[in-house]
C-alpha cells in the first residue's frame, strides 16, 4: 500500500481504478478531515486491510472495494477454488454489512461460467461496472428522496429544511453521491435549501470528520452536534426529517446501522418526525427477519472509545486518552432499529414501506 | 485562585472549608481523570468563575459552593443590598440547575433577620451546614435506592446487577456520595454486586472522565461506552436499571438533566427497563410544570464539541480539533425527559412517583 499526498480537491469519487489498471485508488477515511491522502491498493491483501482498518468504510463502498479485491487476486489465481477462497477471506473482513458479501458473490457468479484465462479481464470490467452501478443507484435514491424533501419543505416555507443524519452515509460511504446524503445533494442541485444536523457519531466520529467534511466541500449548510443532542432538537421542532444509511436491512424492514441510530429513531417516533433509511437494495438481507436477534454485531477495539485522534495546535495529528487508566470500555459498532420505527426505505426503486410484504415485492 | 497539586488520594468530599477558614477547597473537575488538582477559592469571584468554568459542577455541589461564595463575600459587605446583589450575581452563573438559586436563597433568608455584624460568622456556619446536609441527603437517597437495587437483583440471582448511568451524578457532583451513584455505593457497602455502564457523556465527557474515575477509585466494576450504545445494550438485556441525576425537576415530574438523558429514557421505556432519577428535593422547581417548554437550557461554547482535551503519550494534556475548519457546532447542555418516561424519583424522603400529585405531597 503506497501513499500519495495531494493538496487539490478530491476526485469526485471515493474509489477509482488507477490509470495504469494495476490498482484501485481510495481516499484514506481515517485521516479526514485533517489530511486528504489517497491510498493505492494493489493487492487483495491491501484491499482487505483497508476494509478492516476502516481506511475504506461505508457499506456500498466496501462492496465496490471488495469487487476490485477479487479482480486483483484474479490476476494471480483465477481457478474456481482460488476465487472461492478469496471471496471467503474478503467476506470475513467485516461481519455486519451485507454489501461486501453481495459484491463478492456477484463477481464470483459472473466469473465461474467463464474460461479461467478470460476471468482477470472480465473481473476488472465487472468491478468497474459495479462501481458505476453504485453511482447510478445512489443518484436514483437521491431523486426519490428529493420528492420527500420537497413535500416536507412545502410545509415549512421560507426557511431551510432541517435534516438530521447519523454517521456518514454520504459520498464517502459509497462510490459517489451517498445514500442518506444523496437526497441532500439532489436538493442542492435544484436549489432547495437544506440544513443538515450532523451527529458526531462516537466513537469513530464519522459524522464530525467525514459528513461535516464532505458537506463543507459541497457547500451544504450544516451544524455538528454531539450524539446526545438530537432528541432535544426534535422536542423543539428543529428537525423536520431524519435520514440515515444502513449496513443491513432485514426482510421485514429492521435496520442495522451505526450504533446510536436506534436512539434517534426512538426520538423521531416520540416527536412525530419522519425517520427514513436510504439504501441500495443490495443492502437487503432477505435471509434474516428479526434484526435484533439475528444480525451479528461487530465489536471493535475498546481503544476507539478510550482514545481519540485529532489535529493538534501545530497542525499534526495527536492521539489522546480520554478514559482513566484501568477503566474498561465496550465498543459495539452497530445497533438495530426495529421496522416499526421506520417511516420508509428510500431505495433506487422508490420509497418502500419497512414491511415484509413491501420488501418481498422487490424480489 | 491558587492551586495545590497532590499525589495522595482525594479528600473524600468534593468540597471542604480550608482549615484556616478563609477559603473553600474544591477538586478541579476539568482536569480529571488525568490530574488531581485542588483549587482554593478565596472570594465570591473565584467561586463564580469555578462554577462558570465547570471547575465545580453537578447541581448539588454548585449549590454548596455558592453558599460558601455568599459566606466569603459576606465578610466584605454584609448589608442587605450587598447580599442580594451577590445572590443575583451567583444565580446568573449557570441558568439550568435550581440548586444554585435554592442554596443562595437559603443563605439570604437565614442572614437577613440577623444583625449585619453577626452575618459573616453565621454565613460560614450555614454554608458548612448546607454541605453536611447534602451529605446526609445523599446518604438517604442511597439507602432508598438500595432497596430498589436489592429487589431488582433478586430477579437476577448469580450475576451482578447491570446499572446504566449518564453524565456524573456521583460523589463529585455533590459534596459526597452522589445522587445517582449513592445507591451504587450503598450496594457496595452491603456486598451487593453492581456493574455500572458509564455513558461517556459528550461533549464534556463527564461520564468517561469523572464517573469512571470515581468508580475506579471506589473499586466499583464499570465499563465505559459511547453515548450511542445504551439502546443496543438494553435491546440485548444487558441493562437492568437506569439511574441518572437531575438539574431540575418540575412540579409534574419532568426531568431536566445532562443532554442525552432523554434518549436513554426513551430506550429504557422501549425495552421495559426501569428508569429512575435520583435527586435531593432541593432540585425540585415547584414553579415550573412543562419542562420542555419552560426550563431555560444553557448553551455552552461550540468549542466543547469541536475540540477535546485528553492525555497525550507523554502524560501531558493536549487539546485536539475533531471537526473540520469552517463546520459550525451547537452545544445545548441539557435536555428534558417527560415525566411519562420516569419510573420513579429517588429522593431523601423515599421513592416518589413522577406525578404532580405525588410531588405536591412533598411540599
Amino acid at each position: 500500500m503506497t501513499t500519495t499526498h495531494t493538496h487539490t480537491r478530491p476526485h469526485r469519487r471515493s474509489l477509482w481504478p488507477a490509470p495504469e489498471g494495476d490498482a484501485v485508488l481510495v481516499i484514506d477515511q481515517r485521516l479526514l478531515p485533517h489530511q486528504l491522502v489517497v491510498e493505492r491498493l494493489a493487492s487483495v491483501a491491501a484491499v482487505r486491510t483497508a476494509i478492516t482498518d476502516m481506511c475504506v468504510r461505508g457499506a456500498p463502498l466496501i462492496g465496490a472495494a471488495a469487487a476490485y479485491g477479487m479482480a486483483l487476486q484474479c490476476r494471480l489465481a483465477a481457478d474456481d477454488a482460488s476465487l472461492r477462497a478469496t471471496q471467503a477471506w474478503l467476506d470475513s473482513a467485516r461481519p455486519t454489512a451485507v454489501n461486501l458479501a453481495w459484491a463478492t458473490q456477484r463477481v464470483l457468479q459472473a466469473l465461474l461460467p467463464l474460461p479461467v484465462a478470460a476471468r482477470p479481464v472480465a473481473a476488472w470490467q465487472l468491478a468497474a461496472a459495479l462501481a458505476d452501478e453504485d453511482v447510478a443507484t445512489n443518484a436514483a435514491i437521491g431523486q426519490h428522496g428529493l420528492v420527500l424533501l420537497q413535500a416536507l419543505a412545502a410545509r415549512h416555507p421560507g426557511r431551510p429544511l432541517n435534516l438530521l443524519t447519523h454517521c456518514n452515509a454520504g459520498a464517502l460511504a459509497t462510490v459517489d453521491w451517498g445514500t442518506a446524503l444523496a437526497p441532500v445533494y439532489a436538493a442542492q442541485a435544484v436549489g432547495l435549501a437544506v440544513h443538515v444536523w450532523v451527529d458526531e457519531t462516537r466513537p469513530r466520529n464519522q459524522g464530525a470528520s467525514l459528513t461535516a467534511w464532505e458537506l463543507g466541500q459541497q457547500g451544504v449548510a450544516h451544524t455538528v452536534v454531539a450524539d446526545n443532542t438530537g432528541g432535544h432538537l426534535m422536542q423543539h421542532g428543529q428537525v423536520d426529517v431524519v435520514i440515515v444509511g444502513a449496513d443491513r436491512v432485514t426482510a421485514r424492514g429492521d435496520v442495522c446501522n451505526k450504533i446510536g441510530t436506534y436512539l434517534k429513531a426512538l426520538a423521531a417516533h416520540d416527536n412525530g418526525v419522519p425517520f427514513y433509511v436510504a439504501l441500495p437494495l443490495s443492502t437487503l438481507d432477505r435471509t434474516v427477519h428479526d434484526g435484533v436477534a439475528q444480525i451479528p454485531i461487530e465489536h471493535r477495539s475498546p481503544r476507539e472509545v478510550t482514545h481519540i485522534t485529532g489535529r493538534n495546535a501545530q497542525g499534526g495529528l495527536t492521539e489522546v486518552q480520554l478514559v482513566p487508566d484501568g477503566s474498561p470500555a465496550l465498543n459495539p459498532a452497530f445497533d438495530v432499529t426495529p421496522a416499526r420505527l421506520v417511516t420508509g426505505l428510500i431505495t433506487e426503486r422508490g420509497v418502500i414501506a419497512a414491511t415484509a410484504s413491501a420488501l418481498a415485492a422487490t424480489a
